[in-house]
């Protein structure tokens, strides 16, 4: 018997995650039969290079999605608030990675190495969690289910590349000029960042809180199918092209040494520890940049609280943060017979 | 009467602080009658602007301190440890920048917005705090005294400038090379620092903390002059040439609501409130840069925990966090009539 080939369509592919998520299923071997690129008017004429062929960029409409299996959407929650249910409609899963349908309680959102098994209610919809959150959940899995976490504290470095390729050459323009003497110019963001940190990731809410913020509570609590997890989060903006890095405090349920915490990180799905300090050895963007793992470093005992750990989790934003973890959320169902 | 003049000495001179503390000396009109520019043999033909001249700087030997005042240090802890002894044995006061005597019960700790009075018990030396402390607990001193802080939780957003000129360089030297395609060389920092986050700054302890991490926690101590306080830091190395950004979340004794703060750090010595993120004004290192002052923004219930307060703190870590708050104390004594 053949092994079964799905018709495929990714929504945005000429964006950063778009354009990822396609080479995300050629590198992993996802059993695409047929692949649609889907894009706005503007991108049509553009081609993008799948195993050896330029496939074609069409533009997304109303009939785009007959006979897709599965729809991949990254072009934003507006898009996916209005197609993501035209696409299920016509029989697709549609796995989302913008915020539109994260916190509906009809939607399931899924970290594969967390809670796969929540991908198997869905309704045509999934949604993929926040970068940010995604790298979070997966270091924190293993703790969670051996000695339940309270609470966590978090400040994230976030790369530019969440924000899109846009912010890619924004940085890499302002980094050119400031070198070279000249005045940088700003489109992206509403400070420079180059050579410069911005405590805003997203638009503030009254309680002074960002949105992306208040992702990192609302998504972890859902995830971890947690509400009583408490979660501050301060998210920033650095001068980083690929890879998130999250300075993570947490206080346990139960006591855990730092030993323990790491033997349970050692084993767990998707997570590599990288903590050697003695010699210099820990997670750092420029090492997760490519990769689909989560790494985990620092991990050391937090003495200010009882049961406090204190880590430092990096994880590539647009592979695990996006691009990857959608893929995973296919391979997911795939491997438990729901496509 | 002509106002008082004072034999100045700064050594360590050529260094990106101590030449620093220089022009700090020339900005605040401190009443240099005579300065004394010090460094090791080899930047003996250098000289260094100071009020319009070009002042010639001299070997550091046993012998440099003869009529001298003051003497501010900023040449490491090993030339402190043999040289700030023999300026106070020759009746200098030594404002001294390094770690070498920060913690010693004989030597004060001082920063003049927090702890002034300190500086009156000096033996002839006094330690100036640790650039990371510094901007936090001028943040924190208003806070600490109208409620009492039990904890804080810190995170680091620390400028290449803190490491000293080489690392301003290789910071330089790195984007410069990857934005034209070439590989970067490193030499100051173990790894990469363009475009990348460094989660270590100076050696680790056995606990997994750095040594950076643990001055955080016992100078706070020591400045505030309360044993009880808890501290959990993580420094991290940013690229970002001038200014430190801390993200800070503390539990208060009492409840204090986020506009109290704002208020009482409206009214505090060295503050300048930055708040206003409806229209995304926060502190940022580009702005902080230049300035003696410590910025606070992003002031926000913490309602991950009873009595939580979060924001975010921002200095210029080589003028507050260093040359800046040395002057300062010697201000400080003058204006108590100690010199």
């Amino acid at each position: 018997m053949e092994p079964k080939q799905f018709k495929v369509a990714v929504v945005g592919a000429t964006g950063a995650v778009g354009n990822l998520m396609v080479r995300v299923l050629e590198e992993r071997s996802f059993p695409v039969g047929e692949l649609k690129l889907l894009a706005s008017a503007r991108s049509v004429g553009k081609t993008l290079p799948f195993r050896g062929a330029d496939m074609p960029v069409e533009e997304l409409t109303e009939d785009s999605f007959e006979g897709v299996q599965v729809a991949l959407f990254s072009a934003g929650g507006s898009v996916s608030r209005k197609f993501a249910p035209v696409a299920a409609g016509a029989g697709a899963v549609v796995i989302d990675n913008s915020s539109a349908f994260r916190m509906d309680p009809e939607v399931p959102l899924v970290v594969p190495e967390v809670n796969p098994q929540a991908a198997f209610s869905h309704k045509g919809i999934i949604a993929n969690p926040n970068c940010s959150t995604i790298q979070m959940v997966v270091a924190l899995k293993p703790i969670q289910d051996a000695v339940g976490i309270s609470r966590i504290v978090v400040t994230t470095f976030q790369a530019v590349s969440g924000t899109g390729k846009r912010a890619i050459e924004e940085l890499r323009l302002q980094v050119s000029d400031i070198v070279n003497g000249r005045e940088p110019k700003r489109e992206v963001y509403p400070h420079q960042i180059a050579f410069n940190c911005l405590p805003q990731i997203g638009p503030f809410l009254d309680s002074g809180f960002t949105e992306e913020e208040m992702k990192m509570v609302n998504e972890t609590r859902k995830i971890f199918d947690d509400p009583e997890i408490r979660v501050c989060a301060t998210t920033v903006r650095v001068p980083v092209f690929y890879g998130h890095s999250e300075s993570v405090n947490i206080e346990t349920r139960k006591p855990l040494s730092p030993e323990e915490a790491r033997r349970l990180l050692e084993g767990a799905p998707g997570v590599k520890v990288v903590d050697r300090p003695a010699v210099s050895v820990y997670p750092m963007p420029i090492d997760a940049a490519g990769t689909d793992d989560t790494f985990v470093g620092r991990i050391r005992r937090d003495p200010s609280v009882e049961n406090g750990l204190a880590m430092w989790v990096v994880a590539d934003n647009i592979r695990k943060g996006a691009a990857s973890n959608a893929v995973q959320i296919a391979e997911t169902l795939l491997d438990g017979g729901r496509l």
